[in-house]
């Protein structure tokens, strides 16, 4: 397979170039029965979208999207759902020069390695726009994981080094950057105004918490809940690192620091195992335990800089590069619902794959 | 899938628990005519292999591994090869008071929430052990990359807080921690001791470097050639963080200073276009980028301390718990070859996956 | 998954509902530089395409397809190729009554088992236009193929009790019901009009064959050449038996009778090992031989007929039915281009699986 | 992946060569909590074993196999259950003389065209010897189904020219050839004898009967529970033609005698829907449709005659070829438990994929 389906159960393929006729994304496995209406994807979209505030780009891309197909009478039909935004804002004169020139920090050099040529206009498939597939299928993944109790909320940790202080989840769509800390979104909005002044961009960290997470979630070795999450979120083009709960603090813990223990706690539901601490972040073994799960990802800084650049084209000259076209001086804000998309779709592919884990569960489904 | 398969087209499939009757694996995908013999495939094992010196379990774990088919005349038929250890030093006795008390820092929980019980003789499936599979198929792949000129090394970067301050990767096997600086190791072992001595364990990071790697490897969107190696990487137990080049440190740099300026190089061979640093860690846009291939990952403390801690049973009472039995201190220098396993698997499964992207490939195969 | 995909490493991803939006096919693993218009793609859809003789359906659909992605500049990128046809004609009053009845002979009940209810206009994903998705694919492995001298042929092979008794596949493409053999081409459409107008419809039989196949196709164990062709196959909604080379015959055949002898071959390009007969339908212990890959695969006749039938609803009564609409009264001469398609479909991709069998072959594209 | 693996939910991966070390299977995806023993595996196998009478070869494999893993405590745990059987009677010497020899029929040349070499002993991975992890994997997903009340039973349909009249299926045991007629049996006995001592083998027809399968199994479009059966079964060596239901005789039926009427059946459970006649098979579009399912499968003649055969060898000379050792002269009633095994591994494989259909199958596990 060619890279671009991902989840077992819950399986997304997307499909599309940043200036092609098209973006979108076939998502099969969709259980039946499930309410979903092109408003429940268009609003996880929008929060995608460029041109909405000061600090992305201005490119105006009204991304509307239509489904093509698996919805009859407002519910999934257990067919496949085909979700579709028709490219419209396509200024590819502004990329012409790219074509044989191989922007630092970009996959151009990758692509003509393997493939021999590639559809340079504004990146093609490598572009983020690419991602619109993503955002389509996590927002059915997200609608599905609600009629479970699971809620998936990522934000904006970090940009540049300005980080979020607390973590008041409601205020993160009150400010541009998408941070749970009023204070903080304000000075890295202005670090952000200082950046693009400067021709140049910023990365950040992107925090992510999925909460009634049921334990027994992931498998065994090779597919264990955080595996996946990590293919999940590192498949997010501008990635660069991730982490789980003490993540690379566990270096210089020990055991009896680490370690979380449990307890029993009770509420009116009865006795429930819980653990005090949460280093885990929600992952013991590859094994959801219970606990919230607790992610967090390295954002690199846009390597679509104004700046001159050293770099080299396709015909082994080293040339100046000043990239042109209207670039977002930091992607972590429009990348928010990207890792959130990419981790529902794994926590719901995970309860669909943990469904067979035990006979009993079979027997519920089939014996009268 | 259940998740005990990972690959495409180099595909291992590991079974076996810890006292169960043997550990193995299917490596089904390797091509035919690659030299292998018990040997090749012993020296990855032995590098796991506990008992070794006084910083590891003091277990005796022989480990004789034997190739049951998917060779002849010493070469690979191209059918699968199934290499199997049996069990011999299995002191289950151990472990009987663990069949009901949850370990904390362990899977215990999660397994008995997913299936209702579990093999709870010295962690069963969920066990160290389990990486026997893993560097099975580990020692196949590095064989197959060899003749391709790539080279994978794992090390030890860091050991609680003493990291290595210089590396010199021969330097590794000369000492018992499995790190490139001889006076950190020293200091390292120091450490080690004093954390057995306190009942407890540590944790680290560990360093991966893969040279030689063509440009152009790793597929686009979901199966970037980070997204594979983060979900193999961290689908090993005790890994907490995975991070590729400049890793998180790209959240506080700018693009300018991120993005790695291409330049022509010209050798014997010609012209060669180049990357002046390396932020990237080898990998841009998920694709390889032709320079060394730099990881970093992050590995817990053993969950298992002789310290008495706080957890509860599956009969829901709280209980104070010793664990007993010969456990190590520190797991990182044992898990460096099993790093270098999974980066060498999912290498030499994306090499495969490469050959097919274009269609000039095909005809250099098939036409005469 | 659950179910819209085919294919290892050329992947078919199908989407669409017979009055829904539209139907098409994500193709991903497609490698660069394959040359592919939106002709190359009509051409084939154009011969599963109703209203264009008196022995298919009057419905006329104009079923122009549009590429949406992976193509650029003429060529194909290696990345994703989407191709869409938009739904124009729906007439779904006429399924209005289908609602809650089960057509015998037809997938509703199983649907609705399956799913707990169905998009019952015009059988929704069990539509016969469901296999627009599978053309579109053809069309691409077709392209493919042929580059490697590689021709796949799909004809009629009889429609009811007529069959061809001769085989000039030239002049398929010159009746109305796609046969090799002109003469019972009249007397199949004889008895597809007395069939007609007797409200009822009839079956065939199609066969398919490919040549230029080199040998070495196909994977050991379970994907055979043989098992990948019959599970494509008989995919195929109509389809109920498949067989290849001297199919069931071979039931009652001796050794000695079904052995292919091996014998060699000589001409201007050196010696070559060649089969005397060709019982084995190119096809030995599920790798190919070399000699043209042979497959008959049965099709029934069409369910839906203007004939009144007994049958229940969804709330358990007994009715009688006469099924209104525009329906084939045969669906053979429309199927042998989507069995085509998929042979073609599973060919190219064994093709590209194959690529991976030997070291040889890797190194062949890696080595300069 | 190269295709020793089958199924998606329950994934069977074989490995073996004939006079390899062993033979056997890892089956990922068994259910925890589904009781099972070496003994329960062994009777299946023991069925396949040849040696047991005058109709099959005189070799005598005793076959005893072993779980490795996946059991504790007489309970499946949810890991991967491996299986395998050491190799013991191995007389290669016989072989020696096929090393470079092609046998027609087999599957010698290709391998060598794939591979360039082949491990020539006894077949090696073609062999029929590498259905012992079918049968495997099979005896599992028997004791799985047998948990829902579904019955998968296979037999000998006909054997040359001798067809069974009746159906008997208690029968089938009671006989060296496992047919269900008691008086065909003898007959078909006759006949293998003559068959023998003409040097020459037999082929025939297995049947394949499974009852009590719910509707609404299989997925639609290229999952079909027909083309997931179809490849299941193509897939077993010596097998050139599958058919459901009506099989071949759909192509010249009318649509009125072909589709089965459906009627309402009560009974102390309640109303039910049930067809008429089972002409599908009881597979309507792909999807169980409560009926039993009915399969027939064409089996060629033994390729290995000890009658002189022309074929020719590696080095391009045409030979003359006795086969010695000792080989069955009908392989069809040791196959029968292969189809079976085949058929029920699809059967639970589907069942287990068809619980993630609906929304509220979800919710029915995960809800309290």
């Amino acid at each position: 397979m060619a890279g671009s389906s991902f989840g077992k159960s819950f399986r997304v393929t997307t499909f599309g170039e940043s200036h092609g006729a098209a973006l979108g994304a076939i998502v099969d496995g969709v259980p039946a029965g499930i309410s979903l209406s092109e408003e429940d994807i268009q609003k996880y979209l929008d929060r995608r979208r460029p041109g909405t505030s000061t600090v992305t780009t201005s490119r105006n891309e009204s991304d509307k999207c239509r489904i093509y197909s698996g919805v009859f009478g407002g519910l999934t039909t257990g067919t496949p759902v085909m979700v579709m935004i028709e490219n419209t804002s396509q200024r590819s004169q502004d990329y012409d020069e790219l074509a044989i020139t191989y922007r630092p920090g970009h996959a151009d050099f990758g692509y003509d390695s393997k493939y021999g040529f590639r559809d340079y206009r504004g990146g093609g498939r490598s572009s983020g726009r690419e991602t619109i597939g993503r955002v389509i299928a996590g927002a059915i993944a997200i609608k599905a994981l609600d009629m479970l109790g699971i809620k998936v909320q990522a934000f904006t940790q970090s940009i540049g080094n300005v980080y979020a202080q607390s973590l008041n989840l409601d205020e993160c769509s009150e400010n541009a950057v998408y941070m749970p800390d009023k204070d903080a979104a304000v000075r890295a909005i202005e670090l952000i105004k200082e950046a693009k002044s400067d021709k140049d961009s910023l990365g950040g960290i992107i925090g992510c918490i999925a909460t009634g997470v049921m334990p027994g979630l992931g498998e065994p070795v090779f597919d264990k809940l955080d595996a996946r999450l990590s293919a999940a979120i590192m498949s997010i083009g501008a990635i660069k690192g991730v982490e789980f709960g003490a993540g690379f603090h566990v270096s210089t813990m020990t055991g009896s620091q680490n370690n979380d223990p449990f307890y029993i706690d009770e509420d009116d539901e009865g006795l429930h195992i819980r653990k005090r601490t949460n280093m885990s972040g929600g992952i013991l073994g590859g094994i959801s335990d219970g606990s919230p799960i607790i992610i967090n990802a390295a954002v690199k800084p846009t390597p679509s800089i104004a700046k001159e650049q050293d770099t080299v084209n396709a015909i082994n000259e080293e040339v100046k590069l000043e990239i042109k076209g209207r670039h977002d001086p930091v992607v972590v804000p429009r990348a928010v619902v990207v890792v959130e998309s990419m981790v529902a779709i794994t926590l719901f592919d995970m309860v669909l794959e943990n469904m067979k884990s035990r006979m009993d569960n079979v027997l519920k489904i089939y014996k009268k």
